[in-house]
């Protein structure tokens, strides 16, 4: 009765839902506070008062037209005001044009993929990468190409594999930057590097590559860490943001899709994107909540609190024997399974009622991610089910 | 530098959209009051008290939890009071696991086809069409079969003309009841007519074919007319509902896919739907939105206002000599041009600031479509213009 493209997405479900479907049944039976879900990115900060305050405000002065459509693209004052503090933060020259506002970064994602994918077209991960990519690259056709997870160098990718990898049929590369699941931040560097071999292989290969760079965590970062802001090196670049981690609001589906002047027919392609947009069902963003982040967009949730999850859960799962990369953003810890078996990690983790989800999902075998976007007393309560984990492991 | 498939696209933007943006641009010209803008069905009636109560209730009660992530099929507790609702209103008997709660129609839409449809497979839908459809068909790879437009049984489809064409590369049947844009309401003898050429026709050809019902107005009928629940009589049934008309909210997206149990290997299809609205990367439907259309089940927006809006652009439009068919439901008035040609017929009315859709765009050529949705004033205040364009085509 289902698709056959349908077959195989419900055939390899996401792990990392079935985690979180899991995770509430696993409640139900013995308590809340009881069960340690660090399946799903589903912040637990409390939501900046003036995500709600502009609401009642905006309900108070606009309620005529609050809820009505908007333009495929959003409102031009709520994109007129993204484009004027992304100018103020990173110094940039933006303006309401080139931002789509999007139903969240996953559909910014997908409606740009369908912008520029042709069938059999390849769009290249680093992986460890979000699962999700996949499935958005293969809604249109293309072609996942994955460049090995670099453990050795802390999940820096190896921009050689890179190169190598570019060839005729290449449309994309995404970055995630902080990266979801291994909590790195690519450096000025790093992007500098991957930068030069994407405008050499343009060059080389007469095509047009995009850099494609989904950062709903840019603004979640530690010890003083910056994420560098991508456009300023290389001019085919595309930014995908969504409010979901920075205003902890996951669940409204907000974000946006910016296309800068500088990407080659940049116009085409903005008018695609409000296209692709409308057609795949989203029509626009959701209206209020576009209204409320253009109130909100120089405010971010408390990233303390993730930091002090942070130094918490790394400190003791060090302490207790775990090996983990240290996160300079996001908020997951990126644990090696101590038997190098990472489903067999995540099992053994759910007898003592906590929930990992396996780096398998990720293109990365042998580690699992830990959400630690939690409650602290989650935390908190947790430490002794790990400490305990480490014992039957024997790493202690 | 963008896909071939969107190069289409962009080629054929919708005339809706475009007449949409240019509305806008025409009210900065000539003044919000003096600009007829009836293209888009964008409701000015205003939103029920209850909406907006509700927004704040939740903001009150529940604001820890009402912006987070939830189950890609949503709020378990939602897809209950939509399941109750219907049960009550209906006397059906669904449950909240019948229930996907989604971005508004559109992309319900999108995920049952995206769930359904293999390559070259064929939905078939009645002219004059919602024109999104034909996109959100080819989104999947299928291909839109199109029943011609029946204006002499005023748009009544041609049921004998759909079972010569359900052959066995058909996946679906798409209605539209009430229909957007001849406001023609399907009545039960039709449904029961068509339910019996899809069962006869699954039998014969031995495959599921499904009838996709997509209910947006259902609500929105005059004269004591009624919309017969269309699960009761045939089986394959699949239900796409928006609030966007009902509560007038269409710029929130929000909306459900209903899949009863009594579809085959309905289980299957639900999971399916609900990882589509994952991986197209809706994820869940805009949380908050979830929560009041569950506080405002049952609950409507003002149709009076529309009714009235109806009976005067109705009964003075056919006073100054316009052929058009009498509404029975939704809020379009479906109107003939008088030279058969729409799309002069659109332009000619621009120039006394009228904005109306050439139904070319529908599958229909010869007519236009009306959106009555607007304030009463902007029907008063246009009577003169269109008077003045029925002088000028001298048919007054």
């Amino acid at each position: 009765m289902i698709s056959d493209k349908m077959k195989e997405l419900v055939k390899n479900n996401s792990v990392i839902r079935e985690m979180f479907e899991e995770g509430k049944n696993l409640k139900k039976i013995y308590g809340e506070e009881n069960v340690y879900d660090f399946s799903l990115g589903n912040p637990s900060t409390p939501v900046p008062s003036e995500v709600n305050d502009s609401i009642i405000e905006l309900l108070e002065n606009q309620k005529d037209t609050i809820h009505g459509y908007t333009s495929n693209n959003g409102f031009e004052d709520v994109r007129n005001s993204v484009a004027i503090s992304l100018n103020k933060k990173y110094n940039t020259n933006f303006n309401s044009n080139n931002i789509i506002m999007t139903v969240g970064a996953a559909s910014g994602l997908n409606i740009v993929l369908k912008s520029i994918l042709n069938k059999d077209e390849e769009v290249i991960v680093f992986a460890p990468y979000f699962s999700e990519y996949k499935c958005y690259i293969e809604n249109y056709d293309g072609k996942i190409v994955i460049i090995s997870p670099n453990e050795g160098n802390n999940f820096i990718p190896d921009l050689k594999e890179l190169e190598s990898k570019i060839n005729n049929k290449t449309r994309g590369v995404i970055i995630n930057n902080p990266n979801n699941p291994t909590g790195v931040v690519y450096d000025e560097s790093f992007i500098k590097d991957l930068s030069e071999i994407l405008v050499k292989k343009e060059k080389e290969l007469k095509r047009d590559i995009y850099l494609i760079s989904d950062e709903p965590y840019r603004e979640i970062v530690y010890d003083g860490k910056k994420v560098p802001f991508i456009t300023k090196y290389y001019n085919d670049t595309i930014v995908v943001y969504s409010y979901s981690k920075s205003l902890a609001i996951p669940g409204e589906r907000i974000g946006y899709v910016l296309v800068q002047d500088e990407v080659k027919d940049s116009k085409d392609l903005i008018t695609a994107i409000t296209i692709a947009n409308r057609v795949i069902g989203c029509v626009n963003a959701p209206s209020l909540m576009q209204k409320v982040v253009s109130k909100c967009v120089d405010i971010t949730c408390d990233i303390e609190i993730y930091d002090k999850n942070r130094k918490l859960l790394y400190s003791k799962l060090k302490e207790y024997g775990f090996e983990c990369i240290k996160p300079e953003g996001a908020f997951y810890l990126f644990v090696k399974s101590p038997t190098g078996d990472d489903k067999e990690f995540a099992i053994r983790a759910k007898k003592y009622n906590i929930l990992v989800v396996p780096a398998t999902s990720f293109g990365c075998k042998g580690y699992v991610r830990i959400a630690y976007c939690t409650n602290y007393s989650t935390i908190e309560n947790s430490l002794e089910s790990f400490k305990k984990l480490a014992e039957e492991y024997g790493i202690k």
